[in-house]
């Protein structure tokens, strides 16, 4: 598997653009399209949360046409707790393409982030069909993935190589979302975060859903911001099979390697939002070891990932672990205590559960004054890990969340 | 049920004490005693996290016994996640006490608030036992209330008196504790919020139990302020039947007037708690209703409690409604979103899962520029309804928990 400089239009096929359509306030670009040129298999995992925005309900329904060849996003409005009416503009997000591009409105999808609760400026957008179609472009990747920001400080998008058999595919990927941020998705899953991933693999539908199920498992629903899950979260992919690889359709050789060139993409992305969280001066990795089972390791990482008293010790640059181990012990997961150990990076601070004495505090402090922050908690009772990522909690998340309506 | 302007000492034949032991660095009061003169029957509701503070464990232990009579608490050392020598050190202060007071140190029972992982200066506590045990004094519950406060701004303390028969009984009780608080307790249960009960009713262990579980459901474990679970977390209540009152030994008409006169002792440390939540200015009331059980109606209401980005919208004094929307949506309580309504004081935002058209946002804003802010989610499904408080999410909650190893 290489990593290319790439984006979410580098795959053969796939064109994107992105576009002011006067959505924001603040003027910036928040209208994007992608396309595939010839039609493809999609499959996607949304918010599980019981209000889900107009474009989840529109989106689900329509995969379930076999083929898809385009996604319309916009930002700056979520479209959600908007009842009929939003159900009604997001399907016309899904007409005003497919007459522009000659689809069913089925084969369109459409996502949308931004503030719940206020009512789409349909016409806007409606204004900017032409251009939105008229930009689109093999090269204009970066394009969708400004388009699709809210209080992203950067985009994020990345694309990898990897062989099957003789032939090469190409797997590309842009998200978004820095807050809102506790996805809980499956293929039916949760955050705003968006993630939208190509790939001109030959694949079939149920194959690629299974294997986006696979990569989101370790990586968008291990990451955190605030703990607050969307109403609008949705990952997308499509697969167009234009690299022309023997078709994947079983759980065999080809599917393991696309699935780890896709958990790849998938995870680099998620750790860009965790990093790009909102006020976030910090990165945290957070290592649950020693568990009895995989869901154990995971609900302990995700715990920990979402203690704000941590995530305030770390913004204040203090190794104030004892934070590690009430979360840990809060996550309802049962384990002997007495035998966990606690590592601030290779610093042990707790051995079977209790605090190491001559903890050496200086090291510590020093660990914490790093931009990336490694916690690892062994349970010491099993095989299985799971990994979370986060940011630390500063008073500019607080300022950019009572500040700003999103 | 009258309130009066009394403390955890205002029940007849309870004293209480609070000094200086040199365990806080601040140099304020951190060592508390609590005693009844005659022995009490005890009942008490720890944390359920699975990392439990050494007082915790040794308190659960001494419960076993049938009669109490004195709780020594200090503040500044959690002394939790300190192995086997934290259970020395919190047995050792229930045996400094015992001997003190000719007690059985089984009859004593102890608790402990403040960093975790820093093992206890035990000399300084047994050095300050003379003078902990001569301060005690019937007018002294409020320096017991202020010696076990840790970022507490005020004291939070309370009595009440009821009439049960021809006698009148009294409930006291004080609490602390403004950070880490995400309380679920039960006779077995979560914080670290520490409360102290007495009474000087006549009621069997048993009832006293049941009475306190039914107490705190509605209280202590409707709080939140940070939605993180402490490791020491305990609500103690004793009863010394001084009163004279017909023992309560079933759940007859005292014990339904003494569990709401108990019930109302709590829900005022609990509010106390939220308001003085660690940074707050601003206390929020969240009250679902039309629940199809009570059980979905506390979930959805914590939920709601715990959102960051609620919290942080309040403290902007935004009425960004939506974020009680996507909170209520991810509380894993399945209901039908397109019967929701959902009001900020008596305004409402949405009807039926459709946001308000014309919604007066002059109005809204007018009603998070209060100190008090109400917020109702009616999810018109049931007749259930439960009630969770909190404060909002500030600069300097984060202040103070990224400058303040707790």
């Amino acid at each position: 598997m290489i990593v290319v400089k790439g984006t979410v239009s580098s795959p053969k096929g796939f064109m994107a653009s992105g576009i002011k359509a006067g959505i924001k306030k603040s003027g910036r670009a928040d209208l994007a399209l992608l396309y595939s040129e010839v039609p493809a298999v999609a499959a996607a995992a949304f918010t599980t949360n019981m209000f889900q925005a107009s474009p989840v309900k529109v989106s689900k329904d329509h995969l379930k046409a076999k083929e898809h060849q385009a996604i319309i996003v916009n930002s700056g409005n979520a479209n959600c707790a908007n009842g009929r009416i939003g159900d009604r503009d997001a399907l016309k997000m899904t007409e005003f393409i497919g007459k522009a591009l000659l689809l069913d409105k089925r084969e369109v999808l459409v996502a949308s982030t931004g503030i719940i609760g206020v009512y789409l400026p349909l016409e806007k957008i409606e204004k900017a069909i032409l251009e939105l179609v008229g930009e689109l472009s093999e090269t204009k990747g970066t394009r969708f993935a400004e388009a699709i920001m809210t209080t992203d400080t950067m985009k994020k998008e990345l694309a990898v190589k990897v062989k099957l058999g003789k032939v090469t595919v190409t797997v590309g990927g842009a998200c978004k979302g820095v807050g809102m941020i506790y996805p809980f998705m499956k293929t039916e899953r949760h955050a705003t975060m968006l993630c939208f991933l190509t790939t001109d693999a030959a694949i079939t539908k149920r194959m690629l859903g299974a294997s986006l199920d696979e990569a989101i498992g370790d990586s968008f629903n291990m990451i955190s911001v605030d703990g607050d899950m969307s109403t609008n979260d949705s990952c997308f992919i499509m697969a167009n099979g234009l690299a022309e690889n023997r078709k994947i359709n079983g759980k065999g050789d080809d599917y393991r390697k696309f699935t780890e060139a896709l958990k790849f993409v998938t995870s680099e992305l998620a750790k860009k939002l965790a990093r790009d969280g909102e006020g976030a001066t910090k990165f945290m990795e957070i290592s649950v070891t020693g568990a009895k089972d995989e869901k154990d390791a995971k609900v302990i990482a995700r715990k920990i990932s979402t203690s704000n008293l941590l995530k305030c010790a770390v913004y204040g640059e203090d190794p104030n672990w004892g934070r590690i181990v009430a979360a840990a012990g809060s996550s309802g997961v049962n384990f002997d205590p007495d035998k966990v150990d606690v590592y601030l990076g290779s610093l042990k601070a707790l051995s079977n559960g209790m605090s190491v004495k001559g903890l050496d505090k200086e090291k510590a402090h020093k660990l914490f004054t790093k931009r990336d922050i490694h916690i690892k908690v062994d349970l010491k009772s099993g095989l299985h890990k799971a990994t979370a990522w986060t940011c630390d909690f500063s008073k500019e998340y607080v300022a950019i969340n009572s500040e700003y309506s999103t």
